[in-house]
């Protein structure tokens, strides 16, 4: 087992890393920006090295200080939370070759599924499904109405110039396609002068729906069932919870056997996560694959009893898995708690905090690295508190929240609190008919703003 | 169901009994002393009234008071957390006449529990073991002699004027007995003027194991495994776990079908507690009932995702239980954080927290009604917060305990932190080696001082 582990990252996934070390023994190095000296990171290592100034690049991002700090303290391997460097493939590849070893993904894994187009192929080759698609641009209305009977209605036609929504056509029926293949394609050229077009299959009420796998150095893989990321701002996740609202045992299963063969068909070592669309008749496909640690991580401990950071920790070890998979025996919402002002366009917030008290009691979680008195440094993500309720019963669970974050004190900056708390009351959220477009037209009721 | 609670009580059960009747929609009555007009209970409250001063018997032990502020804010229902009034037999009379649901036992069942001498000839006319003791004194040494045979060795001979130890003696064969008797009368007369003995079982390094029962108007009960608490000073519980690492399935078996029985027997309506003594052969011996919640039920609702509140107040509106016995599927332990100087004898260490960061993350729980700011008042009981760790065994349980320790900060006023991190460390706790009389010889270690 490793006897000290650095940790390549700040704020509170860093915090949650070093728990679990301490727990299991092992020793801790924080490494931190100038801007950070004060975060409870530095504060629970038993070692901390400061590796630059404030900006990302210069210290978080900044390869050759983290491996010197890695040295200089002896540690005999990284973890690289999630963000940074968590995803870089010349990282993974620097830490092998200095000896260290990098909890999360090989190099060429990271490679493999960080880029779309390759990610994509090899889903298809394990047998995945993937967003249906046109291949390459379609060269004509002949293609265009061939490519959409094959892959049946509705589709979606896309400006291979695209963007903004222009030279952009959902079309749901046969008799409409010829129309919209004239008028996007005059669209897009008359706005990028480029009106190559190609198609995909129309995703209906899309939810992000994925699934946590584990697999170890055998090439053995599990799934621990799955999370529901469908509450979205500008593709940033704002409340989580597992089970999804949506889903069926019949669904779970194939697509937890869809994760797991993914997983064993590129040897996938360590914790990751298979992220799916699920269309409103259950159809899955792949997106893409994060080859490290989830913000929602807890979620799925709280709900099978599993501490995903120390089975990465152990897998990095060269332990083995048994195989089998986990389902979901209660209920978990995580909401994450941002230094924003959802009155304001979710505008960050930094800034000293002045009083905080944390909710506590029976099915209450809180992961921060944050305290009263500490001064949020605006270089960094907004986060600042995940919490996570957990009960046998979603009903329950959403109970719980509610009480939780009116419990929840943080003054001196503004936070999305009471934006989870209309959540908590909104009725398509509590029965659970939500898609990756309910945040579009979500407005801030003023009666919560004094959460 | 309960339209609104007042809750009698004060602290972290105030706090806790409030968190579950906001999670079922119930709305809730604070009382409070002049002394807790700070208090967390007081805030989180849908409504709070003042009852009086701080000594106890003009306010949270006031009975007019407390049926005032029931009928001036409607309540119709009255928790009664735990001390104060909970097992008040003529508080639960008067609950009854008021028309106000009291949520614990029946006047009845309180003053048949409640008394020593009748809970024993009620237990033992259900057929659960308690400690055999002659009938009344011993007449002369014929007498004793023959009450020791039918017990069987080792037994212990105790003045029935005793005290302090005087005219005490455990004997462990029949040769040493007469001698025993013959001194400890000589002692047993010249201490108090009066020799009268009488016998009973010694029980050999004796554990506190209690059996967490519900029962509900229909007269079924259910057990829900127990707690070992047997780590005390002075009587006063320091720390519980569950598992009992003294337990095997087969005691767990017998204790709890014996707890059922008992609970059955006198048809027990509520949430109880049935105490027993278990020595080292795994014989078990009924010591009380406690007819309320327990300090340290939380342990319980921690291995088996069970909110053992929200239990009281369904049984309490009439709702019936399945009768299913529940076992625990993880391990739990909770310290009890007191503001005490382990340092100086537990001296209570009342005063202003001037700071106060709280551990968090997998696996943590806080039960606390003090924060950052808070003056603890020295009217009332010291206990401030309980830290309860869970995890899938014992071991991890301990290093989880250890690392929340070590984060937790409370600064202004002294607490018993320092006692549970040295404990954590102690190798007979860590084998699950400890009988009630484990701090009898424990000494503080300077160098947890800083914790």
């Amino acid at each position: 087992m490793f006897k000290k582990i650095l940790i390549a990252n700040r704020g509170e996934i860093a915090l949650r890393v070093i728990r679990t070390c301490r727990e299991m023994g092992i020793k801790t190095v924080a490494v931190y920006s100038k801007a950070d000296a004060e975060s409870l990171h530095v504060r629970f290592a038993d070692e901390a090295v400061c590796i630059g100034p404030a900006p990302s690049n210069e210290s978080y991002l900044k390869i050759p200080n983290i491996i010197s700090a890695a040295e200089i303290t002896n540690a005999d391997a990284i973890h690289p939370g999630y963000g940074f460097l968590a995803e870089n493939a010349k990282f993974s590849k620097i830490c092998d070759e200095h000896g260290i070893k990098f909890i999360g993904a090989s190099p060429e894994m990271i490679e493999r599924m960080g880029d779309k187009a390759s990610a994509r192929a090899t889903m298809m080759a394990a047998g995945v499904p993937c967003i249906p698609g046109s291949d390459g641009l379609l060269k004509d209305y002949k293609d265009c109405l061939k490519t959409a009977k094959k892959m049946g209605f509705p589709v979606m036609l896309k400006a291979t110039a695209g963007g903004g929504g222009k030279g952009m056509r959902a079309v749901w029926k046969e008799e409409d396609l010829e129309a919209a293949w004239d008028s996007a394609r005059q669209e897009a050229g008359a706005a990028f002068g480029n009106n190559g077009m190609y198609m995909e299959k129309l995703i209906e009420e899309p939810r992000h729906i994925e699934i946590q796998v584990v697999g170890d150095s055998k090439g053995k893989a599990c799934h621990l069932s799955e999370r529901d990321c469908s509450v979205q701002r500008r593709h940033q996740k704002l409340t989580e919870e597992t089970p999804s609202p949506f889903m069926t045992d019949e669904l779970r299963e194939k697509m937890g056997e869809a994760a797991v063969k993914a997983a064993e068909y590129i040897k996938y070592e360590g914790a990751g996560t298979v992220e799916f669309l699920v269309d409103k008749h259950r159809n899955f496909y792949f997106m893409e694959m994060n080859t490290r640690i989830q913000v929602e991580h807890p979620i799925t401990e709280q709900v099978i009893d599993y501490d995903l950071i120390r089975e990465q920790i152990l897998v990095a070890a060269g332990v083995e898995i048994s195989g089998k998979n986990y389902f979901p025996k209660l209920h978990s919402i995580e909401c994450r708690i941002n230094a924003e002002d959802p009155y304001n366009g979710f505008r960050p917030s930094p800034g000293k905090i002045t009083n905080l008290h944390a909710p506590g009691g029976h099915g209450v979680r809180i992961d921060t690295h944050v305290y009263s008195g500490y001064s949020i440094p605006p270089n960094y993500d907004s986060m600042i508190a995940k919490l996570i309720t957990t009960a046998q019963t979603r009903e329950e669970a959403i109970h719980k929240m509610k009480r939780a974050l009116d419990e929840f004190v943080i003054e001196g900056v503004k936070t999305t609190i009471p934006f989870h708390r209309q959540l908590m009351d909104h009725p398509d959220y509590l029965d659970g008919n939500y898609t990756t477009k309910f945040m579009e037209d979500f407005v801030m009721d003023e009666k919560y703003q004094d959460q």
